[in-house]
């Protein structure tokens, strides 16, 4: 799956990754009164209405986009509909053709990580049959479990040929928390990135490996160093755009090869029909200013890429 | 939440919790049978199997222990049926009395940690409604992105009156690869353990703040040091049993006040029916051996504390 996500980044000339991480404030009134009119202010009436949302914005961005990274927290959100409505998503995302980065950020230990990895990566055996759960390509995972917890999701990449992005250094503020103490003169950030390329150098794409890190766009002096740990991995890069992550910021979590990194946004795509820049499209456009915010997104990297 | 909690471990002379992992293997053939007679060897027909499994097992239990610890990975395995019959399995263990500790592990950034915290402690607001998406009691969360992750659990707890265990030392062999790191000459579990305390003194019940720590029993000089750090939290403690923790173990995670810590014990329980101290029950009489096995595991840990 990483060689089929780095060949559609090629394909579409975007290392760009759109969020589907839906709150109801950003779903125009129209998608919601409809899907509220039919199933009332419930569980169900919410995850259709982003369901909905959802496939406008998929079916406005498909050929301009290689991938999108639904985030799960705001499905669960809705209940066990929200978890449909988030299978759904992946399904559809799979119809136009779109590689799914399911952002889970699961971590157990032993079985348990075995069963989020079946969940989310895999298939699961019942009676004779063999089952997919969720399906995504890839998943997001938290690396404080150790080895015993990313085990179990190598084991699945490496049967389905599916891959991973580990939490290395997050987007947050206080990600430096933990992640920045110093162990042995190095930051923790800094070790989990040695870990992850050990895992990942025994499961090799074509020129990158299954297992990938995620590193915040607004902490780009750390992106620069974990490029270099971790060369062979590819770096899923949140906090562009509303996170305050800039484009000129970009260029140290990518390789010479101008590969090595898929940057996401996601409110300042999905919900850019609520952003002033985009408000002439209203919320009937919603779709189409998501599509412009994409193409000028894509626009702003590669001409802050060029500049390197 | 927590003064409930410590109530109920007080009424039941039980600091314990069944761990409801359900594995297909661990399911009766009698069981899997129905189900798939019924629904198909699919996902729905697993997700009905893991049910009633449960229900037998609760209403076998219901009476000695005061909670539960439904893991969600192992429902997510089963998809969305999978997810619905953890929902049910949530609610039916709140019909028969019990306190339900979601073992969902999650942890994000800011909004999305606040759509978890609404998912599984919270409601969610849907127009004019405020519906509860799965409504357990306490729920696990990993501390790996800091304070602005965790953040949004307190604030739904201190709203609801429900409570958090943070991931501070996990019970499997490979935790100390991050979690032992030293910084400033103390490991990092100390670290997280000290943060623990601090998120938990704004957050206090009556005698145990509503923010606890998971604390691994394979690790019981670990435990010692951060029972001290943490005074006021109460320490899920994982790892009794089927991993290698045994009740001698179990006093350093205790307060002087023989509270302060609940032991989990998942396989060694549930799947009792399937040792060979327990054969003599049988699959039809698995939920049997799922109380004799709880029963023995209560006096087991009692007297070993009753020594200390």
């Amino acid at each position: 799956m990483i060689n089929k996500l780095v060949e559609r980044i090629k394909e579409t000339n975007a290392p760009v990754v759109v969020g589907l991480d839906p709150m109801l404030s950003y779903i125009p009134e129209h998608i919601q009164k409809k899907a509220f009119d039919a199933l009332g202010e419930t569980l169900e009436g919410a995850a259709e209405a982003v369901f909905e949302y959802n496939k406008g914005i998929v079916d406005a961005i498909c050929d301009i986009v290689p991938a999108v990274k639904p985030q799960i927290a705001m499905y669960e959100q809705f209940g066990v509909p929200g978890v449909a409505a988030f299978k759904r998503t992946v399904d559809y995302c799979h119809q136009k053709g779109l590689i799914v980065l399911g952002d889970v950020k699961r971590g157990d230990i032993g079985s348990t990580s075995g069963a989020y990895a079946a969940a989310h990566l895999g298939k699961v055996k019942i009676g004779s049959a063999q089952l997919t759960p969720f399906g995504e390509d890839f998943a997001t995972v938290n690396p404080y479990l150790g080895t015993d917890g990313v085990d179990p999701f190598i084991k699945v990449c490496a049967e389905e040929k599916k891959g991973i992005f580990v939490l290395v250094k997050t987007s947050n503020p206080s990600s430096g928390e933990f992640q920045d103490r110093l162990i042995d003169g190095r930051p923790l950030y800094e070790w989990v990135g040695e870990k992850v390329a050990a895992w990942g150098s025994s499961l090799m794409g074509e020129s990158y490996s299954y297992v990938g890190a995620v590193v915040g766009a607004t902490y780009p002096g750390m992106g620069k160093i974990l490029r270099e740990i971790m060369p062979k991995a590819y770096i899923l890069v949140p906090g562009y755009g509303a996170q305050g992550g800039k484009a000129e910021d970009l260029a140290p979590f990518f390789n010479p090869d101008g590969l090595g990194a898929i940057v996401n946004s996601s409110r300042g795509i999905i919900a850019a029909w609520k952003q002033e820049k985009y408000a002439g499209f209203g919320g009937e456009g919603y779709a189409d200013a998501a599509r412009k915010a994409a193409e000028e997104m894509i626009l702003d990297i590669n001409r802050a890429l060029e500049k390197n």
